[in-house]
């Protein structure tokens, strides 16, 4: 039997803090393709509250017991990335309406770019359908209490950058 | 190295006829996953134009030179056939926000009752984002040219039983 | 000053029927272009409460003051009509969201059709972006008071035809 | 200090049948008002699975043991029913954006009808936001497990009308 | 008979200015419930033309003839201000899809942070379905005509800070 | 024969840069209309990438050989650039859902500040429902190919200006 290739797959995003949707995501996304490759974007228009190392090592510890999972980060286009990536697939996850037309115009400039990337959407666990990385801050911020909204391995050092001295 | 197993995408609708949107989103599956199959709904609440024999030998003529899809038919809850095959995706087409609603609906219902099984959302080409079975009879009921809206080889006998006679 | 061309629309619909929602649309419609042609629908997948004539004849009434509007009817694909017309333009209303994404359906099919025929969106007064033809008849039937909701003109006929002997 | 008059809403629908969703919605409502009025719609275009005797029935057994929750029956126009009620108040529940335009329709109707009735809108739980009678019926129909997806009360009755002698 | 505990909702907003949308919102809050907080965020995001004393001393003015009506102010978390007000519901007003989407995320955060806090959404009068403080601000400082966009008790306050010296 | 009067659109955008997206819309502009104005808007609260001179000049390069097509620039309100031109009718492109909501809004508060002033909406080629502006600037900086998405007479200019020296 002709050697079957492994189907790998590219989760960007700017992960400003990691989210439990997230999370959700990556698990949903092993149990799709062989391999998921959390990409940390570099160069972003939202100054963030965590620079891009920390970012990537959040991740890396979030994922460090998934073999399946890798954790890399990258600067420009998305397609430039992972046409030099073993990947040939971008997951990216959908919430609500707002979300699809931004997904839309994204994956069709991307298909554009590049028409043998494929852009595939899998949807969040209802759970988590609320959840993003800035309501999140927000809630922190004011000094509501995000437990539970990030992976617990993160929990500590985020609650220290937006809430410090809690 | 661990041997790789394959991943098999489930592509259902009750394809009456297959469109040009339909093989769009099964050519952009194939370059995602090892093998997809069209599963051709028997059981439909719609009164449809073909019978279930019909559609699935119009789709096995479609995809006859494709070794990387299967074409099959299937009765009743959607995940009870994709328990019993290869598969452990569904592979659905989003063109457009009502799509989306629809569609998150039967996908949430769909993980409620197999949380295993993972529904993968693909984006037709934009050229066919409007395109549909049902817009498709209504033009050529009405006299309309629906010709390369449908795969060439099941055109005539498309518009055979659509304007008989013309 | 080389002679200007009349600009003529197409005012698709069923009718079933004429609501002030679409008699704000005509008005809208005859400050944009020189003349308006109200095309009254007769093949529809929808059983109507009133046939063909009876819609004619109740926009003719509504539209007898109006110089710049013409009733007529047509069966078969809208775009063969607007073709033998004297018209280039589809005119159609927008109200709302679920709106938009059918016309969106159907305006790029017509322009496959006929790429020379262009459709363009007028939206109603936003008195009637609530109304249509299917909530006012499910109203009136169950005894709700529509007065106002139709032009007057036609009020008489539209209870007398829902609420038999009312 | 003045008397405090109890504010009641109407939660109308068909209700065919009772769903989780709906159950949770009207727990949210009794938090809200002092009375909810669950009032079963009798003249509906639906072809429903149970009659209105049967559809009552089932309501008024879930809610037995909540003395802040009515159960009633209603024909013809809501607003009809809602001003010979003790309620001033329209409780309906909000899952997706299809659900809003055309909750959105029927609310800007109603309060043509009637401007001194409050149409107000509760959102389910995430957990039952792909969850409708319809789905649920679907599911069933075609052997899938609806178990926890209607109150318990109603589970045994429900299964036996859907999927006679399972 | 057991005495009725009066139901009272916040109504909670930045108000840059009130609007006439706002008002409509709060004489229908006032119609379903005893009592409506109207309470003013003091920390946003978005830099306010009218500070937040400005902003509670005009919604006091706005409102000086209704009993029903309680004007406030509130910093950092919604949730937590309306734990320590004799309120458990919070009212906010729904225009159009995008807002359904931004409200639904935030009310199903908040349900997370307090589940027992209620989120009722009401419509606004469908004359004010295209006002925002945003769009009056723009069209204000463009020497657009706002009168009768915002509650007359404000008018000249609200043109002189948005157009000094008109 | 009464001496028909030309109808003018104004369209106004940014466009900075304008895309083949802007240019389709006009195309279909001039088959609808007898005049289109293309109005660059000098005040916006967006910072630009190209001066209004710049974005003036280009359009006015693009449209050279058009005779139905003028270009123009405004400051301040729409509404009132409109009302001292020849124009009656403001001109739209639709694309998205999202556009919808936006465009509504800013269309009912252009007929609330002068009702005779008609908006008209026109759907974008399919082709570039994905394009806008800010799209094609990000994907430029980030060093993709934006060939074929800007009109070939400023594509170097534009490119000159996002990625000097490239």
């Amino acid at each position: 039997m002709a050697e079957v290739k492994p189907v790998t797959a590219v989760f960007p995003g700017t992960f400003d803090p990691f989210t439990r949707g997230h999370f959700s995501l990556v698990m949903r996304g092993i149990k799709t393709f062989h391999k998921v490759i959390v990409a940390v974007a570099g160069s972003t228009s939202k100054n963030t509250k965590f620079s891009l190392e920390e970012r990537v090592d959040m991740a890396k510890r979030i994922f460090e017991h998934h073999p399946q999972v890798e954790v890399d980060s990258f600067d420009g286009l998305l397609v430039h990335y992972v046409e030099q990536s073993p990947a040939n697939v971008i997951m990216r996850g959908l919430r609500a309406v707002s979300d699809f037309e931004y997904e839309f115009q994204m994956a069709l400039m991307n298909r554009r770019l590049d028409n043998d990337i494929q852009t595939v959407f899998l949807m969040t666990d209802y759970k988590w359908m609320y959840l993003s990385s800035s309501i999140i801050k927000d809630v922190a911020v004011n000094g509501g209490d995000i437990k539970g909204l990030v992976p617990r391995q993160i929990y500590d050092e985020v609650i220290e950058r937006l809430v410090p001295g809690k």
